[in-house]
């Protein structure tokens, strides 16, 4: 499935105004309106607090301690894009810090999502560029072998095509299929109304018992009570 | 041990004067103040900082990827309580979010102790109920299965008993039982007190080797300096 | 290699000039300034957001379960030492807290590196004094067995040899031989003045694929691109 | 819960017929014959293929790197039990080898659970004395810090209390409460009976689908089809 | 790209013919054979020595602590498919035991590769149904919430398409894509009659460094020679 | 520490009679007759059971995903000489496999320890060609990045010099310094004999209680019976 040694140059990105109306949205409530698909492991953590970012993917995929192919994925990053860096091993070296920040930056791009090590953390903090990796590393990484940009990729469980909305904060990323965008969106808003009026409900003492009607389907799995 | 499908209406929790007794204390001193005992394992982290909670544990034992239990248990819980969420197995999904957390605040819940995800960490950090749990997670659940509330159950590897005092800081996460939460509170007591004495003698630049009178035990064990 | 059971009192600490020469370095800057060599693996954090120091390394050989040897080599320490301490076996206990951290912060100790668990963390950050280790945890130590002060210690999966310089960050640890202490503060300086240099290029849009001159060697390695 | 520092010498044991009514069945169904409770975590596993144990528990609670207590147990061994040993913390030393299992030999012990590592495993294969750990490791223990023997312990996360039935086989290690092993062992029988049943139909052809009525659930649940 | 709640019936295998001409390889070889791409992560081990199989995938997606997919699935199952069950998030539950084994060797399934937990791991030995999976657990699974079978899923980090070719031994589990099938059975034909060649150079002493050409290489990367 | 991008051709290997002295002695005891020390972490395994070997140490320091430098190694090796690989970070690709297995034992080679994976493990196995790893992987690696020959290097959490005595078993690996190879053989030889008279004593049932002499001080450190 993987290709290597290959970038694609032309991708179909998720359009402008399917990514706006996700932005807004959290991981959380994405992911429930996507029918609970699409999440990355929760390996995947933001390196500094209120890291969050959402846009189109660029895609790249690593060899274990080599970050070449991020600067491949540089001249492919078009502004609001985010880059979505999968290996083919287990590897949290810190393939990518404050120079490629800036350049990242200058490209336009929307933050980084990364199944391996990054560094610079105070640095990327500063400058206010989201990251989300699965390790911290200071361990400095080679320019010798060729891994692919905007292939299909599995980035931290998730598959992951060019062009895919991704999303990230607190709760972590979720990827959103291009042809799916418009259509999540407003699963989410009808969610998120839904949890407003629930919020009330609960606020106000009403127990999920009753709201949701659980008493019944609970004695009828067999539930005992005891004093 | 554990009891499946069944809720505990009547607990004996442990008395509010206990509960006020073991609060200002933290959770390396409760925990050496029992005689190094009661810890649960380090894995379990708040979701933000500063994170606190001290109260009467109600239990819920989980099945994985499913949080019905907990909206059963919301019913038991009264002002003050501490949730305890074990799981019969590893599993980091985010059982927990935010509209569970109005409900439980509504119950007048004073947090959560979950060895499994967690999920609305922004929101829970705006709202200020504290949760401890082993991961942060978007993952959704089900509410298909039954497990238990109000059971002995082992959670990050410690036993719990509905009623023990459960208490949490930065440090972890200690179970007092609630027959011993008196003797406990005053045994903390009487180690801060003797930790204030000591802390003035370490500032004035007294080695533990002195204060401790290890120089000799050191000796014996054949302990050798070299130059 | 190790030695259990002896305290060396003489060691030869990389020079005050060299100390603060490496002093205002970054982690990755100065691992890549010494060919990518010195690091320790990235499980090693710091205890709260900011923590940082460097200085010159008393080294202390733990054994599980047991912080002894902390109080012994608490007199070996002298100010502006970062004490580094290894573990017979991977455990996770909480070794180290407040009261020892005050009569560290007594002797000048600049700071601790432990491969192993710690506690008392919000009195570290509120005394700030800098602590780096691969858990928090409440978990009591015991002082009944010997280990080692200042002999050559395995940190982390790091060499540490006493009066080596030890710099950690928020991208971890790194330790310098003190033989070699100037050279790689000079190396540092230069890496960064030049990175200020690519800094700017990047920050104007030029690619590393450019900056770097990539493209012939992407293009030898077989790099395709399509559209 | 834990006590430290005690040794009981009088526990209730299950009886010999109980723990022979529990021994031919295989640890998956007597944990299915349970409800579904009692298993370890499946981090414990055989130290050689073939390993198989069932008996009455002795308890002992170690403390990390520190094997004194397993001594101390050896005396409380009868013929028949199966020693379960815990640790305060994760530890994977060596805390059990050859010489020890040749004195819990010479006392009629059927095999050791211990949530710690096990060495000398060639040697215990030679001896086919059965061994379940979380670990294999040549690594020393001291005898220095006490611990507790027969006292109730949570071992790879299963409450286990002196006297409870453990049987331990290539799927994992499971306990059964003194209280219910013969109801227990009946349940266990009914099942496998049953399941003797369901594997002639199985072997026949025939599908769970029909064989548990799972068709309409499924389409209850709303599964769909599709060519 | 999940799809939960739904099964295809109609998926298109790879041919007898490649499967048969994958079968005799390694999965070492023809993971090389396919450009080091098509490896689920090293996590899968068999769960008896000598377990092996390969033949076109029928795959399923479970819930955590949940196989009711598995018995759906086997109706989907023709003579010669190798069932490849992947989960919504990570779990070691005991999905697959000795009654699923029997069913599934009676619709004539050639083996099971799980990214969870598998039991009775003694009687599939027996019964030589082979199993790779990430955990041996007699852990129990109910049968409440649906996945989906013949949907595309990643399993222990790979992308697998229902009719991939899926082949396991001792190194681990590779996927190849059906339609690619052919050319990497007769890649992986020529690499191993290469193999061949070297293996006898190799044994006749000659270094890789000249078989390869690497001394060269080595030297204009700057590697030094000393005494 | 760490050297990289050279090759040490001479280094002080241990005697023959020294190697010969320490192979009889299984890994436990000669970690024990070290006073403890020396010992790799046990996350190394034997990729079969009954693996074994002793030799003088030829270490090599790899990068992530790259075995040129086990080619590299190779005309360092000479009969009877161990290889030693560590990395310069965590990684579990296959580096090592049959073909350089073939290499390796033409060079009379007496086998692998590896702080990363390995592949072909059961042609290695029908080879009778040792190795010890911390993973099987079939990931295959790249010869582009230059690491180290016969430089000091830190395997699995011991560090290693080139000519050390490196033993292993099943029970994990030691490594005896060269210049104390004699003196920790006789202390095994010692050990074994004492262990010899142990075992009977343990064998006719006395007591670790009494042949050890522990009663006086379990009971000086607080130890309480009750009935």
């Amino acid at each position: 499935m993987y290709e290597l040694g290959v970038v694609h140059r032309t991708i179909t990105r998720a359009s402008h105004t399917d990514v706006e109306a996700l932005a807004p949205f959290g991981v959380s409530t994405v992911h429930e309106a996507m029918g609970r698909t699409g999440l990355m492991r929760p390996r995947l953590r933001p390196v500094y607090p209120g890291a969050r970012m959402c846009g189109p993917a660029v895609t790249v995929l690593l060899q274990p301690g080599d970050n070449w192919m991020l600067h491949v994925a540089a001249e492919q990053v078009r502004p609001g894009d985010v880059l979505v860096a999968a290996c083919t091993t287990d590897n949290e070296d810190g393939f990518f810090g404050e120079l490629l920040a800036t350049s990242m930056r200058a490209r336009g791009c929307a933050g980084l999502v990364i199944d391996g090590g990054c560094r610079d953390v105070a640095e990327l903090e500063a400058m206010d560029f989201p990251v989300f990796s699965r390790a911290v590393s200071a361990k400095g990484t080679v320019k010798a072998t060729l891994g692919s940009v905007n292939v299909p990729v599995v980035c931290a469980g998730a598959p992951v095509r060019p062009g895919d909305v991704v999303l990230a904060d607190a709760d972590g990323v979720v990827v959103v299929p291009a042809g799916r965008a418009a259509e999540v969106a407003g699963a989410a808003a009808r969610r998120e109304a839904a949890e407003e009026e629930k919020r009330k409900r609960f606020a106000a003492g009403e127990l999920g018992l009753d709201l949701y009607g659980m008493r019944e389907p609970l004695r009828a799995a067999g539930l005992r009570y005891t004093d």
